[in-house]
């Protein structure tokens, strides 16, 4: 397994990941209709970088980074992560994780933001927390989620 | 002194607002050198709608209203206010936030999230706590200050 850059020929590997996470309208703030063409604006486009893991079998990770804030804000970034069904408990986020911020800190960012992890996502917010992220604020029934109704939000932040 | 719905043509009484503003790089996570039209698309064609203030003299404040989050966080609304420093010290920021949780409510929103207020911002901060909003998240060093170096940034947040 490596994790690389994506290049932009990658999307059409990387949409059927995308696709699965935002259609379930379980973890991230994404309309769940969102259309492949804007899903790469999202991911791609609108990111500082987007990296791919890949196996023998192909891309089955993917990652971006982004500026969280522009202007004063700009030391900040924003990463977003999702690993396909087929690799997940294999501790792909948390490789991804740590690549990213290798990665962000050579970009020259000084921290690590994530914005929005649902309270009801136990295992990404665990995650992070192993990985040095602190909760620095909880957004009360930020999402609406389809089976659990109303969660929260943590916004997460580490420095780098 | 009226507030009402912004005008597509408004945008040129708006932008001096706006510029003066942003380009001071105090308050804003906006890039300092933002262009006008970049401007435009910021506080106009990216939010739900914008409304201004307008007295005997013209346009003297304006604000807008966006979703803070697709998707599942749809609920929640995201505003932005800035007063002309002709009208400064005059209770028009409150009173357009008042305005803003009105047209809010009329809109559907169910709550109104602030991302990203300066904790340098003093006025701004005791402002929207007596108008209902509390802190509920703490960015540390969240924004490179022209004057003060590294200051954090608060999360507020008020249901509506």
């Amino acid at each position: 397994m490596i994790i690389r850059q994506a290049e932009l020929a990658d999307f059409d590997a990387i949409w059927p990941l995308l696709r699965e996470v935002f259609r379930s309208g379980t973890t991230y703030a994404v309309d769940p209709a969102i259309s492949k063409d804007d899903a790469r604006v999202y991911w791609m486009a609108a990111a500082r970088a987007t990296y791919v893991a890949e196996g023998a079998g192909g891309i089955v990770g993917t990652y971006y980074i982004k500026t969280n804030q522009p202007g004063g804000g700009a030391h900040i970034c924003n990463c977003g992560y999702i690993v396909a069904p087929s690799a997940r408990g294999q501790g792909l986020a948390g490789r991804m994780c740590d690549h990213s911020q290798q990665e962000a800190r050579a970009l020259g960012y000084t921290a690590m933001q994530f914005n929005f992890v649902l309270d009801s996502n136990d295992g990404a917010v665990r995650l992070w927390q192993r990985l040095g992220f602190a909760i620095v604020g909880t957004i009360p029934d930020a999402f609406d989620h389809p089976s659990k109704g109303m969660v929260s939000a943590y916004v997460m932040h580490k420095r780098l």
